[in-house]
């Protein structure tokens, strides 16, 4: 039986949840429905589920918007050109490259090793582009927050291996959402930035 | 010199690629540029590369067409929807599950996991999930597969470890699309399939 | 024969080994009985098993407490509050988060992404929840100690990767003991610490 | 003083470990003077160096062919051909690929995935391209092996991950030494395995 009241607060919790996520989304059309009462009053249960009787209502609580979210993702035509105008950077340059870019959920899109590029590179090369996508940043901005005594000290050690030195970039749509990202690296940080910068540059029309 | 005639070859080979990526897409605008001469004849060039000489000329070659893909994700208010429908069932069934929703890039988005659930299950239910999306369909269909003389035998020691048997599901958009996927971990697979379902279901309306 | 008798040492080890845990607990009630002489001269048994014969007898020895230890655990229900209620400080400060919730074991009870949350920081936030358990205390504390020339320098690296920047809290039940944790990542250290702050307050009334 | 000495019988060692190799070598031009007498009776020297004292004088020994070898490696510009070819027989079996090219040293050269292919085939791609390398032979003969009962049992956990069903081919150079390897996958395994073929023989002409 008190298990029985265990599963009874923990759909009450959910159904908080549930509004929450609502409020978090104005234009959900079915925000008016949560006035249902039995929501009302949930509360928001502490160890003592009872101490907290009251504190949320349900009536208050609007009903999820379940729909999904539209979104764009980078294409292979669209990698292709960051990687087209990446590799011309580099050969002006004059030093081979590993350019790599992933799509908007951080996948591997598409990658090249140009001839005579470091082996090393590889790896750093997914892991800038991965690494811009994962915070929507270059990944140098990273790099100044991460050294010893700043805020993400080691953050480097997140995520199976992330690099923090310049080279990856995110890439935008028009609309300024990310759809992904190009990593480069086999050169200094500066070349491999560079090169980033050439293949992010010719997706901007 | 023959290192910049190398460059110039890759380059020609890089705008062969661009030309058939628009081949794929034939909703672009640019690929009745695709019939003239120089890219049909284009040789699928081999170790020396003089075979491939003239054969496809960037002036021939159609523009890739960069343009995001539109694509649609799950969000947190649907993640909370399919959670709280598979939670209720787990109650009808009385075993304690794990229970994950990765989105449409494959990355954890919610997660619980019931008191008194397996430890084990965690990474189960994350890796169900996982599954379901990696490949687009019921993680036990997986398991037909890989199964000893099975086409697919030990596929489950790629992508960082998979799991092939049932309790992960796509879940979809009204248009058919994958938009995410769950993972359901606690009890024997048909319980766990049947909650994962139910996940599911609640989702489509 | 000579097997059994192994084993009758390595029982006689143990129950010595028992003796020492005792000692070591001031707080035990037992701890009187430590006082007779036969545990008081008991040798640290060492590799040579014959130099302990007869310096503890079993029935000398203060029995060991092999009684299981009373715990408190993070319940889903509490998870579901402290969620929330980090949720809802996410919303107030405008930017979306990654929020996970260990349990006393440090494994993972729960989590949600807010709709455009960082994807790296699922991982991250994780790991601060993970992290904070480790060593019942804020994971921004771990980072002080954690620095070149610090004491515990690099002790990110442990434990399959910490988080030791701001933004991991330990959730104690009334009692003071550590029944969990909660991570929080997706903005800057302060906003990280802030949602994880009003996630540990919403349990504690 | 016996510091060198260890050194001496290491270089002795060492001759003679050259000399053996020489003898394994029959297209060696130098073979002939392994009719030598000190080289003849050498010893495969063990632990006890002083057995060896004297068997093998450098002078007798044949020279080690202290040279590198000459190999060939797969460029970047045949990739992409492999790439296209690949890709444009993906597209007459109406299914999107993900496909890999590693070079002579199992490291990766090039790689794309094609709009809406499986997540899960990025890494099976990949792993199939350096498995094929691996062993100088198609993915499907090692799963021939790698079954329950067979001479490989379970070969697929070494080298962190193999994936030993077809789609995996090598990529040889005209003499036939293998230069690199190509791996798909995104369908069937037969269709995995049509697109590599097609990948290959765009490279034998």
């Amino acid at each position: 039986m008190s298990k029985r009241l265990n599963w009874k607060w923990l759909a009450v919790a959910l159904v908080i949840l549930a509004g929450l996520v609502t409020l978090q989304n104005p234009s959900s059309p079915v925000i008016a429905d949560e006035s249902a009462p039995g929501s009302k009053s949930a509360p928001a249960s502490t160890s003592t589920p009872s101490s907290a009787g009251g504190a949320s209502t349900p009536a208050a609580s609007p009903a999820p918007p379940a729909v999904p979210l539209h979104t764009m993702d980078i294409s292979l035509g669209q990698a292709h050109v960051a990687l087209a105008a990446a590799w011309e950077k580099s050969k002006q340059l004059g030093t081979p490259m590993n350019i790599a870019v992933v799509d908007a959920g951080g996948n591997l899109k598409a990658f090249i090793r140009m001839d005579g590029a470091w082996l090393g590179s590889i790896d750093i090369a997914i892991k800038k582009a991965r690494t811009a996508r994962c915070f929507d940043m270059p990944t140098g901005e990273i790099g100044k927050l991460s050294q010893p005594g700043g805020p993400l000290y080691n953050i480097e050690l997140s995520n199976d291996g992330l690099i923090s030195f310049p080279g990856g970039l995110p890439i935008k749509a028009s609309d300024g959402s990310v759809i992904g990202a190009i990593g480069v690296s086999g050169s200094t940080v500066e070349n491999d930035h560079a090169v980033a910068q050439a293949g992010v540059a010719a997706l901007i029309k």
